[in-house]
């Protein structure tokens, strides 16, 4: 059932955060170095990432990127891994793979290398079934199938627009289960892809992910975190929120399972609940609200989705905090610097069904 | 995290329909040896099923029914393995764990026999997450938790009303799956549990299936199906959808995955497609109508759901076929069953919130 995978050479970028270890492209060099890399440096842009040689990539600093967007650059987290969505906006490409720089190629059971990259190609590729759950899970894959019960016409399944890979060893857990766990250690090889359902939010971790630029890019921003802002380590839960319920809205589907990557070391969790504490609070109304959300018939596109739900954001999560004032202007800013920077993907966007 | 398994010795039947396999229960004996077993004789009461020597169980035959329900015995189908949900209202168990003669013990990628009830059992105590999906599965599993961005006040979970267990080596397809795909097998293990979301419809089989009684008993009503009734292999599938809107509304959840038995033998398809294949129609219409129930706030037990669900069978899937009207007439005669055979959880269940 599985079609032979094309390798997309041409057709997707990896972006990667400022790569602070020297093995991390190394040890990929084998699955990266035919793709494009797009590295956003998120620090101090006087520093300097050395590339090892063979890799072809482009590399932004803050200096670039307010050159860039000018006064729009204030939609780009400084000092955080955030900034990485400013990779998704220069890209060119249909697809994009992001990956943090201490995660590295994870093994299946049998001992062998996964090209983690390969299996989010392939999850972007095959459909989506997010109208109906599948107990044997992915039925497209080899080996499986629809099972008995499950309605014929929704067989055909809908594009995937993101596919959310997973991570053997750290797992991915907030600074108070960190601190109550530093021992864990996730080892549990789960051979699973699925659809998330519609209507089900879910926590997106922006360690190990890939998407369709084309059918959700808009709305892949990572929000405003680091210097300046009074919260950190939601950038890749905001943008999985907002891109779930535009998903749910235009038929679209999240895949989360495969690929596992080695996520090789756990950030501190002090620092990650000085980050975090507010957020822990916020979710509790964040969640509520996306789970409530009703876009309008009339948002056709991501972009005309987005600046609904930035406008919903500022009428209803203000009150939380002033924090989401500024975020629900940030993410109109966001979408003029992306139509600016994408006036193709624009007018597409503006023009298409 | 995980709790020591208690057995559950004396709150747990196992209900079986016509055992035609001799080896069945032999296979299973150092599993179900301990517990009680309900066989439920689908065909012609003048067969005997011989039990092997060491087994606490009893036998009923459609005489039994017939003397035991009187005029409402009409609502237990004849002639099809639904008419195990007979056991399921004459048991007097917190739990049920039901499972058919072609299935046997299964193993793991370790080699090692799967004690497929004791994984039932596992599911049905560690409480469901019905409202928001996390990534690493089932978070109360050892070595797993919520991942971040999971909100705090929802780990708690819901009590879970049902354990749906899976298939290896056979897989439950329908009859055109069957014929189109004859050599398929499923061997893929895939070591997860997770609850289904609120709001998502799913396919349960009952090949391999445990719930709590207290808690869902009642809506666990496998329908009309074999002799003079115009469908079969569907009996599953209908308890399941109504199971499950009733769960969303009532707060419970429904786990997937763990544990898989080895299921021997596909049945024959052609056979499966004569009974199949009203219902592949119909299940285009019926899904969306579940997908569209709402059921009343008052609604607050599963017997008032249950009825409140026929009236709306009857009202809305009647113009498919004049089945459904029957259909929905035995739902409310295997409630007034249901209770009367229960009077206990009749009064139990009225009376709670």
């Amino acid at each position: 059932m599985a079609a032979p995978t094309p390798l997309l050479k041409d057709e997707l970028d990896i972006v990667i955060p400022t790569i602070r270890n020297l093995d991390f492209l190394e040890m990929w060099r084998p699955f990266f170095q035919p793709y494009h890399l797009i590295i956003v440096q998120d620090g101090d842009p006087s520093k300097t990432i050395k590339v090892p040689q063979g890799f072809d990539y482009e590399l932004y600093n803050r200096n670039d990127i307010n050159r860039i967007l000018g006064p729009k650059a204030n939609c780009i987290s400084f000092k955080d891994s955030a900034c990485r969505c400013f990779g998704y906006m220069v890209s060119k490409k249909k697809y994009i793979y992001t990956i943090d720089d201490d995660c590295f190629v994870a093994t299946n059971p049998s001992g062998q290398q996964i090209n983690a990259l390969e299996q989010h190609i392939k999850n972007l590729l095959c459909p989506s079934t997010p109208f109906f759950f599948n107990t044997l899970y992915e039925p497209y894959r080899e080996g499986a199938d629809f099972v008995r019960g499950y309605p014929f016409s929704l067989r055909e399944g809908v594009p995937t627009a993101v596919s959310h890979g997973l991570w053997l060893n750290i797992p991915d857990y907030d600074a108070p289960t960190q601190l109550v766990k530093p021992l864990e250690r996730n080892t549990r090889y789960v051979d699973a892809i699925m659809t998330i359902p519609k209507g089900t939010l879910f926590p997106m971790c922006g360690m190990n992910l890939a998407f369709d630029r084309d059918l959700i890019g808009p709305a892949m921003y990572f929000g405003l975190m680091g210097d300046g802002q009074p919260i950190g380590r939601y950038d890749d839960m905001w943008a999985g929120w907002c891109c779930k319920v535009i998903c749910d809205h235009l038929g679209l589907g999240i895949k989360t399972g495969l690929p596992y990557i080695y996520h090789s070391k756990a950030s501190n969790p002090f620092v990650n609940l000085r980050k975090e504490y507010k957020g822990i609070f916020w979710q509790e109304d964040i969640i509520p609200f996306f789970q409530s959300i009703v876009l309008p018939k009339e948002a056709t596109t991501v972009q005309k989705c987005y600046l609904v739900l930035a406008k919903q954001v500022k009428e209803k999560l203000s009150k939380i905090d002033p924090y989401f004032d500024k975020l629900a202007d940030a993410m109109v800013t966001w979408i003029e610097a992306w139509d600016e920077l994408n006036p193709a993907g624009a007018s597409l966007a503006n023009g298409k069904k």
